[in-house]
Formats: structure tokens, C-alpha cells, sequence
């Protein structure tokens, strides 16, 4: 027997009120399964709930909408579609196939948000690793030194290749969300580095097919990301906010260094209500990766995520759950 | 007896052409003193070098100049004033001070560049290191969460305390050169992140008195960086042409994972021609951050400069030692 799924920024039945739009990104809590993640979520007060890819498949796409359901939970978000930055065919191919399963397996969710992290330079060995060697021979005169290393036709192909994924997006139902990343990802994991950037490859399709999602730790640090939250918000492509804090010294891995919200450098009050501002009524994720925050129970992290939520996020974001 | 210095963009007597324009900047060569320094980069046939305030303080800015002038080195830039983010009065004054006095030493030292790293958020508690509590009590619900997380109040900062520097800098033929650091730094060092932010910083000055450089470690990732490295020259600001290699995986201290020239992912002919179109005639200063690279004997290390400079950076950089 399902529990009935709550509209976007309210509660659902027996939910908690002030935890109406705080969504529980499964990546904050990497060790459980979907469907622990979904029990957690549901028992700590919430009404929805971001998927990652991989515990999606696990058990199925179906399955995992029917537990999601079960517990009458909202998917703000399925992550992540993207690494379209291949510059040889088969690889290339590969990766458009697979976003298209990942379009179906959003539309099976019932999330119409599914997050791209478009891909990083061909000259990366692996995400966080050394760039590979330059080829032998002497580059072209007026050419980049190696074309693995040239980040403008890397941004060109993630342009060609959201272009050739959009209306199969649109027929499913599914928005490809571009994300923009810190830019000390951008040579091995993603060539959007702003929200400006990504709101200018999302520019020539429908705002129902691509949009954005502002996630603070990548974006906090941008001079310009008022105007451009506005901007998102004012053509119709704001589809996401997640926050986590900018925490330093960055862990040995800096793709996982994101602390608790209030554990680091970021404005949250400021941020949120920018977000605010730019009509944002949906869901806010928190997605952490850090090992301290892994390590600890489920309960107390999702505790610590509503207390953060209350404090930091809650009073600045409008709408109806602080009326 | 002074060796004669060199215009910019020539070689001085007897040392290598292909070089005319490389600067060491004493930062890559950290274990040696000024007088070391200046010895290795004539020794390795360069007619410049950049040179760090630590190490002319040792010496003194009069002494400096003199060693400097003895082996007929263009000083191509001092590093660095900078770090007017404090939100106090008094560590606010004793800053001002402090880059006056490095205006004086840059005067003396026959420099006209001024490097200006402005400091990070007034939460850092040393650079790198985690972020201060939260101060006690709500905070105001239209303001920050924190006045020390304020990251646009303490851009304003930066500005006023520039507007306060320019008319002593101007009364001493000197340039405050404003650096975009990267993003990952904005918490702790710099709340300047990007070349077009430090352009809009530069704006109402002269550009003879407010200028910016370009750091390829910094700024490779901005998807603005043509647009505003050709603004830069437009304006007259473009005062500096730093390089380096951004290297995976990032050292446990990323201020230190710097790369020589060709060690990493950056794209130098692109951007080098950037810059040589932008109309950048002046040195290029090699300026690295990286144990391994310390660790190396400095004739090593400026053989290694050369041979980058030679296959990464000079065909690119147009002007006279191209032709």
C-alpha cells in the first residue's frame, strides 16, 4: 500500500512540515541500498528523496519507483546522465546510449529532473588522474598543443551531443539538468564551470528539455551567480538546488571533501534566497560526499542534514513551509 | 659592473634569444636566495626574473635592485601585495601599510607590476585551514548567515581598499596588478576569481595604475577567458603572463600542485595566442608551486623552463624573438 506522494513543497502525510523540501540526495548516504536510503529518508521526516544511478539499477528501475512510492516519497532528481566529452566515435556512442537509458529509467522514476555532469577532458587518464602523454609528433601552428587538452572543442561536443539527446528527453518526459562543476573538476570532470555557461548551452532548447541545478559547493565562489540565478530562474530552467558547505583543507580526494551544511565557507542565507527570489519552489538536496559523513549512522546524518536544513536553508527560502 | 638590462621582449647581451621573454619567478626556485636566483636565471640565459617579497626582504629592496641590476635581469613583477579582505580596522590599516611598503620595494626594484593576491573570506582561520564558528546568536533575516561567510561584502572590501592604494601606487610609477586566483582558493586567499571580475575591480582606475595578469593555473577553465584576455589588452590592463600546468591528483596542499609547462592539462597554445593577440609584448614568468619542483636542483629546473618555454609557449607568443 503506497503512501500518497505530497505535491512539490509540501509534506507528505505524517511528514514533517519544516522538512517539506529538504530532500535526502542518496550519495550523502553512499553505503545504504535504495531501498534503506528510502526507509531512512521516509523515517527521518521527509517527503523526497535524489537518486543516484547505481543504486537505481541494483534493484531495477521499476523496483526502485515502486519503493520509492511505497514509502511516498518524491524523486526531486535522478543522478547522473552525462561524460559526453568523448572525442572518438565509439566511445561517444556508448555514452549517448546510456543517457538514453538514463532518460527511461527517470521517466520510470517519475522525476522529470535527470542531472548531467557533461565529462571532463579526453586528456584525462581518469577522473582525478594525470593527464595522459601528449601525442608524438608536432601540433598543428595554430592548433591547441593536443587536441585531448582543448577545452573549446570539448565544450562544443557536450553542445552537439545535448542537442542529440534533447528530444528524446522531450519525448520521455525528462529534463537533462546541466551541472555545473567547480571549476578544479574541469580537466576530468566536467567542462561547465558556471552557471552562465550552462545556461548558454541549455539556450537553444525548450527550458522544459534542458535546464540547471545550482549546487553551492560548485558555485558558491562565482562573482556573477546572482545575476545568473535570476537568469535561470526568470527562463524557466532553475530545476534543482542542492547544498552542501565548501569545507577545507579539501580531503585527499576533493571530489569528497563537501561538508554538512554549516560546516564550511558558504552563505547559505544569501544563496537561498537568491534561489528564492528566482521562483524556486521545488526541492533542496543535500548531496555529500565525505568519508567522516559516510562513516556515520544513517539516522544521525539525516538528523544532522533536517537540523542544518532548519537553521541554515528553511528561514530564507520562502513558500508555503515557512508561512 | 652592471651587466646592461634589456628592453622588454629582448634578450640582454649574451644571453639566449629564444628566452628573451621567459621570467623566473623566484617562487619556482623557492629554496634559493635572491642572489641565488638571480645567478641561476642569468646563468640559464634568461633576461628576467619575477621576484617575491620574502626574498628581497632578506636582502633588502636596495640590495635587491642591485643584485638584480649586477646580472642585467629585468624585474618583471614583485609578488605580492594584497589581503584587503579583513573585516577589522586595525588588520585592515596594518595591510594598507604593508602594501604601501610593497609599492615602495617595487619602485625600488624598477618594477612597474605589483602583484595583488586581495585575501579570502574573514571565516578563513589561516589559509587552507577550516572555517571559523559561527558567530553566537540568530543572524539577521535579510543578511548572511555569517558576516565573515559574506562573500560580496567582502569583495566591497577589496575594492574601497583598492580605490585607497591607487593614488600611492600612481605617485610611484607603480601598478596594482589584481590576480584571479582559482575558485578553489576564493574561501582562503582570494575572493577574485575570475580575469573578467578583476576587470570590473580595475575598472574605474587608470589602467597604468590597476591592471590584471593572467596565471594559466588560475584561469584555464573559465569558458570567458578569450573574451576577457582580449579585454584586458582593449583596456591596457594586461600587465602580467604567468604560466604553469594544472596537474591531477592535487597535492594535499593544492596551492602546491603546480606543474612545469607540458606536466598537466592546460591547453598554452591556445591561450598563448590569446594573449599574443590581446597585444601582450611583456615577459612570461614561470611561476611554480610543487615540492617535487623544490626539491630539484635549480640548474635542472631552469633547463626544464627553457625546454617548455621553447616547445609550449614561443611558438605561440609572436613578436620580435619569433621572427
Amino acid at each position: 500500500m503506497s503512501t500518497p506522494v505530497a505535491p512539490v513543497g509540501e509534506a507528505a502525510p505524517g511528514r514533517r512540515a519544516d522538512l517539506a523540501r529538504l530532500s535526502l540526495n542518496t550519495a550523502t548516504t553512499r553505503h545504504l541500498t535504495l531501498p534503506e536510503a528510502v526507509a531512512a529518508a521516509a523515517a527521518a521526516g521527509l517527503s523526497s528523496i535524489g537518486v543516484w544511478r547505481d543504486r537505481v539499477q541494483e534493484v531495477g528501475a521499476d523496483v526502485a519507483a515502486k519503493v520509492v512510492a511505497d514509502h511516498g516519497l518524491r524523486v526531486s532528481s535522478l543522478c547522473r546522465g552525462g561524460f559526453l566529452t568523448a572525442a572518438d566515435d565509439d566511445t561517444a556512442r556508448a555514452a549517448l546510449d546510456d543517457n538514453r537509458l538514463a532518460v527511461r529509467e527517470a521517466a520510470t522514476l517519475g522525476t522529470h529532473e535527470l542531472v548531467m555532469v557533461v565529462g571532463g577532458l579526453p586528456a584525462a587518464s581518469r577522473p582525478g588522474g594525470p593527464a595522459l602523454p601528449y601525442p608524438a609528433g608536432a601540433p598543428a601552428a595554430d592548433g591547441p598543443d593536443d587536441p585531448a587538452r582543448d577545452v573549446v572543442a570539448t565544450r562544443r561536443r557536450v553542445a552537439d551531443r545535448i542537442a542529440e539527446l534533447a528530444p528524446y528527453a522531450a519525448e520521455h518526459g525528462v529534463r537533462l539538468v546541466l551541472e555545473p562543476l567547480h571549476p578544479m573538476f574541469a580537466a576530468d570532470r566536467a567542462v561547465i564551470s558556471t552557471l552562465g555557461q550552462a545556461l548558454d548551452l541549455a539556450a537553444p532548447f525548450d527550458p522544459a528539455v534542458v535546464g540547471v541545478v545550482v549546487d553551492t559547493y560548485h558555485v558558491w565562489w562565482d562573482p556573477d551567480l546572482q545575476a545568473q540565478i535570476a537568469r535561470a530562474g526568470a527562463e524557466g530552467r532553475l530545476a534543482g538546488y542542492q547544498v552542501c558547505d565548501w569545507v577545507l583543507p579539501l580531503a585527499a580526494e576533493p571530489l569528497s571533501s563537501r561538508g554538512h551544511v554549516g560546516d564550511g565557507y558558504v552563505d547559505f542565507a544569501t544563496i537561498t534566497r537568491w534561489v528564492r527570489d528566482a521562483g524556486y519552489t521545488g526541492d533542496v538536496e543535500v548531496e555529500i560526499f565525505h568519508e567522516d559523513v559516510w562513516a556515520a549512522p544513517a539516522a544521525q546524518t539525516l538528523a544532522t542534514l533536517a537540523e542544518r536544513h532548519v537553521r541554515h536553508v528553511l528561514p530564507h527560502l520562502g513558500g508555503p513551509s515557512v508561512a
